[in-house]
This record gives C-alpha cells, structure tokens and sequence, in this order.
C-alpha cells in the first residue's frame, strides 16, 4: 500500500471505448499535480466543487480536452484534496493521462485504495466501506438496498453503541481487578446481565436475517430438475427470454450476466443447471451423480418438472426421491398441459398436490402465460421473506463476528451465573468486544484490511 | 432520432463494475429532471459548473448516493443545459437511475445524439464531430494526435476560408447568369483560376496525407511470411511479449487488443496473420491460397523470413516470390543466427542485401536484443513518413470528399480553359462547394448524419 502522504491516481470507470472515462486522484497533492498537467483556469484558485474545462498538456503538447473537478479537504470521497480527470473514453488516453500525472508525483493507486483511505481517515468505518463494494456489485434493487442501509451507517452506529455500553462495563470489572484484593464489584453484575441479553437481543435478528441477506446478495438458488425432454430448458428459457427483454432495455447489459439469472420484484433469482441428474443415473455413478446432487442440495427453491401424463403416484415418487431437506422449498411443475384435457389435467394436478403437500401447478412450458402461476409464487416467496423487519446483514464477515459475539457474551452470562472470577469474565468480555468491534473497524489488523479491500475495484 | 426539444439521457461510462459510472442528460429540462430526483441541494438555484453531493431518490425511496455537476447553457457540449449524475459503478443502479429519469420525462439518447446536438447547435463541426468519435477509438498516441488537431478545428476553419471565397466568386458568376443577355464578366477569369489552384494546392497535400492517415487509424498493416518453422510465431512472441509488458502497464488493458498490434513511437503496427501461404501451397489451390495473398497485398510492411542456412540465391529467389508492389516495404530477416558463427552469417547477409536491394537482417527470433534492428527500422519507418508537414487526414469520408472537389474544380480550370459557358463553369463550381462544404457539415443530409452519429457510442 501507498503511504497516506502519497497522492494516488487511477481509473474510476470502467475501461473501453465510451463517451467519457474518469480518472481520480487523492491526497495533498492532487491539485497541485493535476494543475501542473493541465492548460485552462489556474486550478490552485479554484473553489472546491468546481468544474473547469480545459486541456492535459505535457509541456506544449496537447493529450486531450477534458473536465477537470476540483474538490477540497475534508468535504471529499477520501477527507482528502481530490480532483476527477472527465477526458474522453479512450483506454489510450486515460493510460496517457495516468502516466503523465504519474511523472509528475502521483502514485498508481492499489484496488480499495481511495476507500481505505476514506476508512483510515474516519469518513466511512469498515463495514460501510465493505457496503461501497456491495452496492457496486449488487445485482438486482434488493441487494442494492441492502448496501445502501449500510452505507448509511444505521448498523453501524447500532453496533457501536451496543459496544460502548459494554466498553462501560468492561471498564468497571478490569477496575476491579486492580482491587482484586478487597472484593469490591463496580460493575453490577445484575445490569451487566441486562445488557448482555440485550446485546443478544439485538445480534440474534441480524443472525436470522443473514440467510436471506445472503440469498439476495448471491441471488436465490433455483434448480430446475426433471427427466430428460420433460421441458427443464424450454421452461427455463420461456421464463427468461420475455423477462430479458425487460432488464436488458439499456443497451450493453451482459448476456452472460442474466443468460441464467432473473430478477423478479427487485430480487435475483439464480438457476442452477442441474442438467444430468436423471440423465446420467443410468450410466454413470460416483461423482457425475454426486456433483449434480451437490447442486442439488445448494438449491434454496426446487422446481420439479414431471410430465402430466405420469402417473399420479410415479411423480411423487420420483419427487419425494429428490429428498429435499427442511430448508428447501419443492414445487411439482406438471408439464404439457397442452397436450391433455383441462377435465382431464386439473383433478389430477389437485391430486398430486393433495397427497404430496407439495405446492403443484400446470404448465405448458412453452407458453409464457401458462408460468404466470410460477411467476407469482417467487413473488409470494419474496414478499413472505421480506416480512421480517428491520436490518438485514449480507456480508459472512460480519455474520461470523456476530455469532463469534455471540458465543462469547452466552460464556459470559454463564460465567457470571457460575460465579466466575472478574478476570475470566473480563477476558471473555473483550473478546466479545473484539468480535463486535472488527465489524466496524474499531478493532482491525492489517490482514483483515488488506483481505476486504483488495478485492474492490481499482480506483475505488 | 428525438426532437431537439427533448431532454436526452444515457450513460456515459462504460457497462461493467467500477468505481464510479457517470449518466449525462442534456436539454432543456435536464436541470429540472435532476432535481426532481434528487435530495440534497435545490439544483435550480445551482450555478453552472459545480458539484453537488446527494441521493437520488424515488420519492422517499433512496436510490444511490451520488455526486451531480450542474452545466448552464450555453457553455455545456452540447450548448443545451446538462448534468452528470455520478453514481456508485454498478449497471443496476445505472439501470435504475436512467430508468427513474425516464419516468421524469427524460428521454433515452440515441448513440451519437449528444455529440449530435452540438453539431445542430452549432458548437462542432461536422468533422469536429466525427473527430470526438476517432478520439474515443484512437488506438495510439499518434492516431489520438490527429484526432486531436482535428476537434481542435484547424482543419475545418482552412476549409471554411476557402470555401468561402470560392462562394464569393460563384456569386459573381451566378450574377452573370442574370446577365446573360449582356455579354458582362463580373468574377473576373484569371483570379478565379488562381483562387482555384490555390485550393488544389491546399487539397494536394490532404489527399496525400490520406494513406499515411489511415495507416496510423488503423494500424500500419505489417505481414511476416515465411516457410513452416521459418520462426514467424515466435519473432511475433518476442517482439510483442516485451512490448506487450510495456502497453498493458495499466491494469485491464484488454489483451485481445494488444494480441497482435504494438505501438511503436505513439503509432499502432497491426501484424497480419499469413500463416499458411507457403504451408498450403503444395497442397491446397485457389481459394485458401488467394486468401492469404490478398492478406499479403493488404501489408504495407512485409517481413520475410528465412533460414540463414539458406543460399543467397534461393533466399533471394523466394522473396522475389512474393512479388510485393512498389507501395509495399519489404525485409528479410535471416533467422537462426545462433546456429551460425558470425564469420559466416556477416558476409552472407551483406551479400543478400546487395543482390536483392532489400534490407536485409541476421536475427535470432527468440532473442529479444537480436531483434534491436528490426525495431529501429520500425521507429525509422515512423520517422520517414511523419516529415511530411501538416494537416493529416485519416477519415476516408473527408478523403473521397476532397477527390471529389478536386475532380470538380479541375473541371472548372478545363471549361475556362476552353471558354465554356459561365452556367456550366458555375455548375461546377457549385458541385465542389457542395463537396466542399460536405466535409465540416455546411452541406449536410439526414442520411449522411445518420450513417456519422449512429456509428457512435451511446452516451456521447
């Protein structure tokens, strides 16, 4: 990492050819550098949060015209002088650019860097600067929504003020530890209970919530499975092409991006190819078999397709064989509806549905209309997880210091239930301040740093 | 394409994952659009020019927090009030943010439409215009240089004067025409063909400029030919490895681009795949072959390369073999010069030279610092051809435009040569203004600016 009396400088926006690309610097010297490329007003005068048109110059040579923003400490991304290069989107010229600022003092800035310093200079703590790679990376309205909360700090400050009270406490016991001697408690030990079931209180939601949170994040797993030809890609592929003509309106969204994921009211879908499982029990066995029921088994939502002519007693069989666990959800999707009489289809349908428990609807998976019923189960399965109120955590980091948290406050209720001495209970105290602190950063070392911040993208 | 009145929306950064992405609208509402999706300072009252930290909102819903610079008429790109809302770098809320805008009464820009608006505003000409485009695309410093002085209009105003007095003399003669019955001569004969030989004087040096232009736009075209094993792949490793190391210094370089082009002194070399010209010949006929030789017709620089363990005259007799045209350059490489003592290779390489007239190198394909020469000779090659002063053009739209006033007024001196009738001269005159005037967008036709600006990004 660059020291923090360095200026850092590098691409805020993606490269390729567009109509403009921005470059970022940070750090004391960021305008007194970009002043020294630049041909236009006398930006050392210029006003922070100011826009001043203009050319990069290298000597009397012209690279580009551009934009150049001026902003200055502390009201900036970092806390600290800022200004942002708008040249035109030319990977050559934002390379051109970077060199020249570069030759005249800057340092290429690591991935993370600017939100680090953001971090180490106190504008942002940990788990916001985390939510700044979030929102970035977030797939559909809902896991934006989710970093947003977070950016703006609420669990943040939640967490934070839980901490203090139990900084408060701890203080009280480690002073007793000082008059070890003489027996004294400063620390009531009936009000620190009080707040330890509190804290609790308030950790355990933000666990529950994490498996959603997570679901969101990463998208909903949903494996599509069923015998060869039963309509496992048609289905898949009606869903998709009438709801990719919808998310990919702006021009450039990846195929690949949603070839296989769908967003539905703002949450993300992913399905899973679970293409092979009943292809390849015949042939294969071992780990073919085992890597199509791994997939299995990660799917959150199972849409069982079975042809509507089966037997009524042969499907659920062949789904119960699926062996869902309690965290999965089944639904039997009876395919080829088309192809039978409504008389016919509907008093099965309902009979599947009556003796397997399992939530069972008619298709034809090729026509869209007939997947309306489908379509509206993801929402009822969004609305019913969304029902939870409150803060809803994303990230494992944070899920895993809150149950490290956890552990640690429950020993310290059953140490002060089993009369353990001030220092055990101190010990285990800090520890649970540790845990509870590395969220936001309070407490950090520089592997945890370095781990969360070189993924971000560089020149964030 | 909108109505000059609508306000227009688009993104202006690259589609991908970054720190930041930038949306442009521009119109008479783009201010008014903004804040009304906007939560923090009222952006009516803004001034022009500066920067404003909020959120973007959906009624109470918070969207993303995000920067806005605020453009006043008429100082903006397009002349038109305009924002840039830049926003954390995810396509989602890219997505979200046009879409929120849309719904405000923005518009979706069409590619090419913003830089359109500033054409039909009268801020850029036409080939300023199309200038911004080859900017955006520059592959190197050179071919960047040229855009460059293009935007800057040097180009344009030179064209501009002279057309200008070419539409003074056509008025003259065009009052004739009134006069017709009177035998009068009000554009007196002799300045206009000096006016007119002093614009084939101008135009000359443009037209020869073209080749070189388009060389440096496009890439100089360079092909390495030789036997099976001659060493063409692994001359073309050595050579770009290093460079490659040198151009992709900035993370994200797309490595398909750099494959096969390397910039030398700021100008792009695009080699040309011809393996399998001598591999198919014995075997293959027609098609496949004349594939090839076109591929070596297309090279401007040809690089031949053959065993040094070779004779003189069948070395000599295979580059004979390809039959390069007087536009062409070509260079033998003698490969596999560590397989030979100096005292051998030295005089067998100058005799080559001498009898074939052709540069002629003793390289050693997988030894980088062997390749030196070769190198200089590319920087040289650069050297030679930049001595020529002046505008270069690089747009084949421009090129055929000037041929075709060139043909015209050449036209003109033949029909006063020969006291053709002023109607006719005067025909002729106005033909190549048309031509003429075709260049900055004087003359312009719906069909001509929508085959320029739909070839542009979106956004710009």
């Amino acid at each position: 990492m660059n020291h923090l009396t360095d200026t850092i400088i590098a691409p805020a926006t993606p490269q390729g050819q567009s109509a403009i690309a921005v470059i970022r610097l940070s750090g004391s010297q960021a305008i007194d550098i970009t002043d020294k490329i630049f041909k236009g007003k006398n930006l050392l005068d210029a006003k922070s949060h100011t826009i001043h048109y203009g050319w990069i110059v290298d000597g009397e040579k012209e690279i580009d015209e551009v934009m150049v923003s001026v902003f200055r400490a502390p009201k900036t991304f970092t806390t600290e002088d800022s200004t942002e290069i708008s040249c035109h989107g030319s990977p050559q010229l934002v390379q051109a650019i970077i060199s020249l600022a570069i030759k005249h003092g800057a340092k290429s800035a690591f991935p993370g860097e600017f939100t680090l310093r953001a971090f180490l200079n106190g504008r942002l703590d940990l788990s916001q600067a985390e939510a700044v790679a979030d929102l970035i990376h977030a797939s559909s309205t809902k896991s934006s929504e989710i970093a947003l909360n977070q950016l703006k700090g609420h669990f943040s400050s939640m967490l934070k003020d839980l901490r203090q009270e139990l900084i408060d406490f701890a203080a009280l016991i480690e002073l007793e530890l000082d008059f070890s001697e003489e027996d004294v408690e400063f620390a009531h030990r009936g009000r620190l209970k009080d707040l330890i079931h509190k804290i609790i209180k308030v950790i355990n939601p933000l666990l529950d919530s994490f498996h959603w949170g997570n679901s969101i994040k990463e998208g909903i797993p949903v494996a599509i499975i069923g015998a060869p030809n039963a309509g496992k890609s048609t289905l898949l592929n009606t869903i998709l092409n009438e709801e990719k003509a919808l998310v990919s309106d702006i021009a450039g969204t990846t195929r690949d991006f949603i070839e296989d994921t769908l967003v539905i009211d703002g949450v993300m879908f992913r399905f899973i190819d679970t293409a092979g499982i009943r292809e390849t029990s015949d042939i294969l066995e071992g780990l073919g078999i085992e890597r199509s029921k791994q997939k299995l088994r990660e799917a959150e939502i199972v849409l069982f397709i079975s042809d509507i002519h089966k037997s009524v007693e042969e499907t659920i069989a062949e789904f119960n064989d699926l062996q869902l666990t309690k965290d999965q959800t089944g639904v039997i999707l009876l395919n080829k509806a088309d192809t039978i009489s409504a008389a016919q289809a509907e008093p099965k349908t309902q009979s599947i549905a009556d003796k397997s428990g399992v939530k069972t609807l008619l298709i034809t998976a090729k026509y869209k209309e007939t997947l309306q019923p489908l379509l509206s189960y993801f929402s009822e399965y969004i609305q019913h997880h969304n029902q939870a109120e409150g803060t809803i955590i994303s990230n494992t980091r944070h899920y895993e210091a809150l149950e490290n948290t956890k552990l640690c406050l429950q020993k310290v209720i059953a140490g002060l239930d089993s009369g353990l001495s001030s220092d055990f209970v101190a010990m285990d105290i800090r520890e649970a301040l540790f845990h509870l602190g590395s969220i936001t950063g309070e407490v950090s070392t520089d592997d945890l740093l370095e781990s969360i911040f070189s993924k971000f993208c560089i020149g964030k």
